[in-house]
Parts: structure tokens; C-alpha cells; sequence
């Protein structure tokens, strides 16, 4: 397939070579290369500007790396969710493929992408998605019965935090691979939705 | 996988009996599946309404299957961009799957359905995605100008008329699929994605 | 009035002649000419496309021609409170006569195109084509809930069908009418409002 | 025509009888009674606060009624085009019941109320009605350049005033006709329609 | 401070001589300069179209001078969250100056201008903000079921009407204020804010 | 005044004893009170998540303090432009007053936020509060033309990131301080408007 072969640029900005980042960074990408066998662009996207690289994966690492109420594959459907809200090409793409990962399901990410309300999911994970796209979209009207709703559906403050977090968080992602055009790895694309896979 | 085995509804209305069907929607419904290997859903979600099944099919015969001069694969981008910006599942996954088959591009379809304006796309294709957008999004604001924009990438009007059909036409068609909640084929989502397809 | 005697062209595009058009075309345009005593304008913009006249007129027959939970007249106003939604000029003015003369209401059409919450109607015609505007505007946001309102003012499902296939329909026709500069007769104008026509 | 006979309320809010009103409130309703041969019900919807029944009208009058580089039947389009925008059903009715008798044209209110760009007027005239839609819907965003455009098209700097001062005015009137349900006279709706009348 | 020795033009029109202006307008200017200290600048920028400032500040008095279940504090919140919704640079200063006054609160106005949501108001008070971004955005909306809520709060209907004109006033007054890029005087940015001053 | 001395809670979620907090987070806590006479409440809002604290304020850092080719005062400007458009009260009070500070300028940060189009800032500035909206509300359409425009006005490619990175920052922090309900201090609201200050 001639579209992988010659690829377009990874990003309207140019990308540091590995032998000129500094050591933390450099190992960073060289595990995460390690772990997928492959680095992701937003990786080399954003070495160029290392204070910014290590506050981003470091807060991205504390919303979707740690213990929560929200399964892992419950936060990357707020990514997905709320990234095909703000058109985000590289964010839906790429953590679509996560997505479908975690879950174990090849259709969620796409189902979520593009209307969450179509999706095959619980209630529980629909009023979820709702109040993620309110971060998303209408932050400003939040109040009180918004998290109404959340605890009857069980989530406890702690949940809610980590479901607008999520969101907010995304927010700037989704901006920032807007803004530099950052290109999603053709990797992504096909990446759990195999049976073999799993 | 579980999910195929245990799908939920094709649509929120009551699907008819093959048996049942008249003579012309059973031959096209067994035609496609011949030709497929599967019965993708909007056959079946709209054969109860026979009149409208037929009327639906011919219109979109009649702009999709046609010599044009736009490729059957420029259609079928048309078809993901304005569904992608309808919020329409349904349609996003069916044509996303056609359009990949017919682009012999495993990348294209998600690109498109996200943010046309980051797709690996020519101009000349950017520009005609950028009008069928109008037409879907903002149709009451065409005027001269954006015939002018179009004629300077090499469209005829006919091909003009064309985006603008093959966007109306779905403008329809995702408002059905959206209210049926109709449901794609577990075989789309995969279809397209895979070197030895091609 | 030298407006009628002077008209601007009927849409962008070239109409053909009557003599060129297929037999089956030019036999339902002297069809609808005999009854009407004159041609609406939307029969000749789409005879140059003989298949997608076809199928158009089809579907709109399928839909607007059958028997139905609503009256043709209720019909009408969908397309006319969804047309003035759509900014659509020809379709607000060409079936805010034929509401006009169905309703056997002179006022209806105007009062419906405006603001069909200030309508004179009945609380079920005012939720009809509340759930019209939805499918017209926001269809990827129709839930169970949507269904449940119309059912408490004694829609069956197969009229909740009519309403939707009505404002999808007419979601596809007020695009083409706009994107091909679609104007309507003068003779619409005026139709319905005298008193002597009822 | 039963409507006519046993029409709903002008306005949410009750009417005081003519008899209770201070006398040049009084005086100018009659006035407008013996010009045009029945009392619009905006003069009675407002009439109920005599002190903001004066301003209203001084104000009218001051755009409506004074010597101005644009005609009485523009500044009544710019009302019309507005007032559509604002889904006001009065304002529309009865304000293009006025415009077609001032631009000696039964069709031109129509085609103004629900798509001013697809309307029989000159381009000075469409330049004219696109800014007044932005003073109606955007005027934050209003800069030099609107004014460049506008002065390109022939206006004078107070003819720009007048233009933006209508459609500020009518932000107002289409808000509380919206707001106290205000109905239009049924007279209007064929004011201007028909040849004799000119 | 330079900002203040080196003020901009008050407005894109010309200001009149105080001395040209007819006897009843330079009265008013006169007095209001008597009172405040200075004058604030929408009677200069209106000065120069008499009948329009005249049936301007009458409109202006006749809602926010009279008696009123409304607190005069309470219709300048009105004028500042719905001129904030309306980006109107002069509205929200100016009256949030007045408001801060009024209240005897130097933090109130910051907050309503911003997200009425948020600020330190009572439930009534978000009730009546609430409404007035109604009739200030989608005026084409109200029914019934605001009309009860207000209720449920203790407004009468007297009062409901004095919240809708408020917020339909200032829908015209920002326009203007927009369109004339009308400028806050300095004075008012400090106003109300110090401790000394109540 | 009684607001300040019962001043409502910080924020909906529960704020930790300083005692209670890991050391690097306490130290910067009482650091920023030692330099300002207070603590602004986003530091104890995000105390009880000492990861995502850190990671927020490494980034803010990152954007904020280091050197750039905009100025300090321009880096707050566009945080109170998209602030305001987010309608975040939080960050339009706080950041609104170091804006005034950094600026030396009483007046800016209130422009700024309601119309930075009406603000007294220069052509560059201008150019730069555009760019930072679109990041801001807009994101999917960037593209090359915005970088051309920006470019016309003096800005490098690194100036460009910097505009994006702030907003996209700050449309995370928006959401986080919509969601929490952060209250800012009573503190910011007087901050930069004295000339004593400066």
C-alpha cells in the first residue's frame, strides 16, 4: 500500500531527531517504541518542546494510567467520544485503536466516535458520555443536576472528577493535534479489530 | 466475539419476513446479499415501507451507480464527510467500508468521517468536500461564488450537481438512519481494511 | 405587475424543452399542468435529470399521496414549518399554498413557516412538528423519549414514521431547491387565500 | 372564514378598552384605525404601558417615518428579513403586509422573510439586508469592513446608521412580540397581495 | 496613567458640540454630567440623532427608573448577564459600574457578566437571569412553562414583563452600542469597586 | 463587606488541610502566598489531586513563565479573551487582574474579555486574540491561511505555537474551573485598578 510507504509529514512542525532530545524524553519514546512497536506521532509531535512533553504525558499519565471508578476502556470512550465532537483526527484514530483494545471490541471506538448515543453501551456509560460532552462542549452550563444524574447511575464524586478531567484534558489535546495538523500512525487504524488480536 | 453473536436490533422497527416482501425488494435484498455475502441493514429497515424502498433505492441508484464526473469513490468520500458531520452511525460505517473498497485505501474513510480538511486528499477533492458540506450544513447560503470555487478545480456543473445531489440525497438518509436507529453490519467495519482485499 | 411578466429564471440550471423530455416525464408535467393550470417550477428543474425526477417525485408521492394517521393537510405543515427552518424559498412558498388550500386556512402557512409554536394548531400538531423540527435539525439526538411524547398525543408508530420520512424527505428537497436557486411560480403566492377558492 | 370570527388572544397579556387610555394613546390608535382600517394589535399589546407605548412608537416613527438615503419599502425589507431570522411571527406578518404595499410587489416579503439571499432585489439591496443580519445576529463581530462594503454599494454613513438602527430597533420589537405571544391581525395577511389594491 | 490622557474616539460617528444640540438634550447631558461626575458617553454618541435620543432614554427611564417588583439592582443584572451574552464592550461596563453601585456589591457585576451561573445570586435571581437569556437568545422559544417557573419563584406577571423589556431593550441598545463601537468612558471601570465609596 | 467576610466555598469538591498535602505541593502553595498575600483558590481547588496538580502547573509554567516572543501581558490576554468566550468566571477575575498588572493597563482585561475586537490593543494583538479564539471555539478549521495571516503580522512559527498552546491550555483549565465551580478570590477583583498599584 503506497499510502504507508510515503507518508505525509507527521505534523505542520518539524520533528527532533532522537539523538538531540533530552535523556528523559528519549527513553520515554524509546519504551513507549518498546511496549507498541511503534512510537506514536504525538510523541515526536511534541518532543520539540520538552517542558510541555513532560507535563502533558505526566497529566495524561495521572487521568488515564491510575486506579479509578471508570475502567480504562471506560475513560478511553471519553477520549473517543468527545475527540469526534471536536473533530479531532489524530485523538479518535489513535485512541480509538486503544479503545477497541481495552474493551476487547472491534466496533466500540467507531459507534463512540460518531454518536455516542448509538453506541452499544450500558446506561451507566451513556450518562457517562453525556456529561463528558457537556465538559466538552458547554462546560459553562454545569450545575447541580448534572451530577444528579451521575450518582444515581452509581458514580461517586471521585468517578465524576475523573470523567470531567478526562475531558478537559482532551480539550487541549484535541486542540493542540488540530492546531499542528498531527497525523495519526497508520498502525492505529487497523489495530484491534482483528479477532487474533485479542 | 460476542457481540456479533448476540447483536442487537437492525432498527427500532420491526423488520418483515422475506416470505413476506414483494417480489422486486426480495429479488434486489437476495441480489445484494449474492453479491455481498450479507443483507446490509438499510435493505431491511426499509422493506416494510415498499413504496419508499423503492423510491430510496432508485434515487440512490440513480446518483451513486451513474457515470459521473466524479469517481465512485469521490462519491462515496461525500457520503462519509456529510454523514460524519450528521452524527450518522449507520451511514459512516456502511459507506466508510464502500468508500475504502472502492478508494483501495485502508486509511481514507476515517480521515474523511473525522475532519475532511486533514484527509490525504487532493484539493481538488478538498474543495469539493468543503461544498458538500455546505449543502448538507448551510445550503440556504450557496451562491455564485461557491459555483466559482468549483469551476476553478475542473468541476462541470454537472459534476457540481452531483455533490450537491449525492449530499442531499444523504441528508435524507441520515435522518432515517439516525431516527430507525438503524444499525450497520458487524461486516462493515472491517471490510476494506485489509491488504489481501484489494 | 411587471414582476410576473418579467420572471427571473427558474433555477441555475437550463430547463429543457417539453418535446425533448421522456414520454413518462412530460406525460406527469401536462398532468400536473392540467390540474394545476401551470407547472409548478420544481417538475422542470428536476426533468433534466429524468432518473432522479423519478425517483424524487416516487418518493414524494410515497409519501405524500397515501393514506396516513395524518391528514395531508397536517403533511403540508411539516414540510412548511421544516422548509422555513431550512431557509428553503421555494418550498416554504409552493407548499404554503397547497397547506393553505388542504387546511382550507388562509393564515396556517404563514403562521407554520414563521414560528409553528405561535401557530394556531392543536397541542398533538404542535408536537408533531416539534419532533419534525428535530429530525430536520438534531436527528442524531432522537431517543426513545422523543417517541414516548409523541405516543402520549396518539401518534402510532406508523405515523411517527410519516412525520419523520416527511422532515427527512423535505431535509433532501429544501437542499436541492437552494442549491439550484429553485424559484416558485408566482401563481403560489397568492393560492388559498381568497376566500371564493374554498 | 371561522378563524376570523373567533380569533385567539392578540397577546398573553390582557388589553386595556380604549376607554381607560390616556388620551394621546388613545388619539393615536384611532388615528391608525381611520388610516388603515382596523388597529394592528401591536398599538394594543403595548398600549397596556403607556409610558413604554411612547417610547416604542417615537422610536418607530424616528426610523420608519423620517427622510432617509434608503426608501420606506427598504427599511420595511430590512424589518422583514430580520424578523424572519428571529422566527417573529407579528413582525413578519404584519411588516411584510406593509412592504409589499410600499414596493408596489405582492411577492417580495415573502421571498425576504425566508431567504433574503434567493430574493428578487439589487445587489446594493442584498448588501443592505446582509448587514442588517449581522447587526440582528452577530453585531459583536461588526468592523470596518462591513462599512467598507456598504459605502462600495453607494451608502452614506448615516444611510449605514439607518440600516443598523432598524435592525436594532426590530431585535427589540421581534423580542417582545415573541415573548407576549403578540398575534397578528388577520387583516394583513393579504395586504398587498392582490392587483386592485395598487 | 497614558490609556486615560490619550482616550480613543467615543464612537466610529462624530460627537456634536454641546452647543449645537437641541435645549432638551443638552438639559439631560447637563444634568446627568451634574450628577455623575461626567458623561457617560452613549448620551454623546446618541446626541447626534435627536428623536432617537429622545425616544431612546425615554425607553431607557420608562423601564429602568419606575417602581417595579423588580430592585433597580436586579434589572442591572439583567442588562449585564444578557449585554455579556451579547459581547457588548460598553453595556458591560457601563452598567456593570451601576450594578456594583446599586447592589452595594464591587463583585457581582464581574460575575453575572461572565456566567450569571456562577455568581453569588439567589435562586430567584438565577430564575430571572435564567428568563432573560431566554428573551436576550431565543426569544422564538418562550412558552408557557417559563412563564410558570417565573411563577414559581414569586414573580407576577407584572414583573415577568419587566425582566423580558429589560433584557428585549438592551437586545437593541447592545446592537447599537456594537454597531457605533461605542466606548465605555474610563470612569466607569473603577466604579463601585472600593470600599469607601458606599 | 459582608461577601468577604462569608465568602461561599471554593469549589464544590472539598479543599485538604495544608498540613495534609505532600511537601513539593505545600511549598508551592506557600510560596505563591508569600509573593501575592494570598493563595488564588485554583491551587487549593487542585491540591487534592497532587498528580494532576503538578502536571497542571508544569504545564502552566511551561506556557507562561518561560521566555517568548509574546509578552507576558500577551500570554493573559489571550487567556482572558478565550476565557471569556468560555465563559469561565474563574479565569476571566484572576487572570483578568494579572493581566491588568502585567500590562500595566487598568482597563485592558475587562475589554478583553467581553470583545477583544472592541479592546484598545494593536493590529498584531488583534491578529493574535483571532487566532487564540479559533483555537479556542474552532480548532477543526485551522489551517494553512491562519498561519499566513499570523506570519503577515511579525509572529514566527514558535510565537504561533505559543498562541495555540495557551488557549488549548486554558480550554482544559476553563472546563476543570466550570466543572469545580472555582470561586475566585475576592482578592483579583481589584488587583491592577489603582494607580497606587503600579
Amino acid at each position: 500500500m503506497s499510502a504507508t510507504t510515503q507518508s505525509p509529514a507527521i505534523a505542520r512542525y518539524p520533528v527532533p531527531a532522537l539523538a538531540d532530545l533530552p535523556e528523559d524524553i528519549r527513553s520515554r519514546i524509546l519504551a513507549v517504541q518498546e511496549k507498541s512497536g511503534f512510537v506514536p506521532n504525538v510523541f515526536l509531535a511534541y518532543a520539540r518542546r520538552p517542558d510541555e512533553f513532560r507535563a502533558f504525558f505526566a497529566y495524561h499519565d495521572a487521568l488515564m494510567e491510575k486506579e479509578s471508578g471508570l475502567t480504562k476502556a471506560e475513560r478511553e470512550m471519553i477520549v473517543v467520544a468527545t475527540s469526534g465532537a471536536n473533530n479531532c483526527h489524530y485523538c479518535v484514530v489513535a485512541h480509538g485503536a486503544i479503545l477497541r483494545v481495552r474493551a476487547r471490541n472491534p466496533l466500540i471506538a467507531d459507534q463512540v466516535a460518531i454518536n455516542h448515543r448509538k453506541a452499544d453501551i450500558t446506561p451507566r456509560q451513556l450518562a457517562m458520555l453525556d456529561f463528558a460532552m457537556t465538559v466538552a462542549l458547554d462546560a459553562q452550563d454545569i450545575d447541580d443536576e448534572d451530577f444528579e444524574v451521575l450518582r444515581e447511575h452509581g458514580f461517586s464524586d471521585e468517578d465524576i472528577w475523573d470523567i470531567a478531567a478526562v475531558a478537559a484534558f482532551f480539550a487541549l489535546s484535541n486542540r493542540m493535534a488540530n492546531f499542528t495538523r498531527m497525523r495519526p500512525n497508520d498502525e492505529f487504524y487497523l489495530m484491534g479489530r482483528l479477532p487474533k488480536e485479542k
